[in-house]
């Protein structure tokens, strides 16, 4: 999981970026069930970018065959309906060291790519 | 040649990048042999994007099959070693009206990538 610049690199990968968010949504303990895909679909989508449920599993499960995330099924209050069951994405001490770092990287990898695309803005239209 | 956004688009596809700069250095008549790479080179390379000649001459010869570029070979002078051979790219009418629309469609998709990669950075790092 190398999230750093290679000489000939484009623009930062579709799978790095949706780590980063997976990343920070279990950071911050927000992050189960399908809850991500809406977070995805509600910020995400105004910027012409819509991930599907697949990409982001498919990561999901990455990270916990890595031993990177748990997952515990816990019940959550849903109006007044009563409970539903969700599945929660939490770090184990070795996913938080790794997400920390890997986001590290992903930060300078966000202002290269940014920089790219500013700089072609710049050449193409100016 | 569709540059416009896809509802699940992620980032700019490279083709399309380089489709862009090489229509502004044709219409730019500044478009001879592999000066663009030493463009590109220069340029891109401070933001960590090298294209490999193979992606920029296939996409040139995509142009030259399609009628939208002629290619002529011209003596270009050199320094005090006399003149080398270089082939200059020109729009033909329907080349340069195909690419007038393309970079059109193409400034919205960088400002989208643009605006995609910002809310990344204010959703994860702040």
């Amino acid at each position: 999981m190398d999230a750093s610049s290679k000489p000939n690199n484009f623009l930062v990968k579709q799978k790095a970026f949706l780590k980063m968010y997976l990343f920070t949504l279990i950071e911050r303990d927000e992050l189960y069930g399908l809850q991500f895909q809406d977070t995805f679909e509600a910020e995400l989508s105004k910027h012409g970018y819509r991930p599907s449920h697949s990409d982001i599993y498919k990561i999901l499960h990455e990270m916990y065959a890595s031993g990177w995330v748990t997952r515990t099924e816990e019940l959550r209050s849903k109006d007044k309906d009563g409970f539903q069951k969700v599945i929660y994405y939490r770090f184990t001490d070795e996913g938080r060291q790794q997400a920390q770092a890997y986001k590290k990287l992903m930060k300078v990898e966000l202002e290269r790519c940014i920089g790219l695309l500013q700089k072609a803005l710049q050449d193409n239209y100016s």
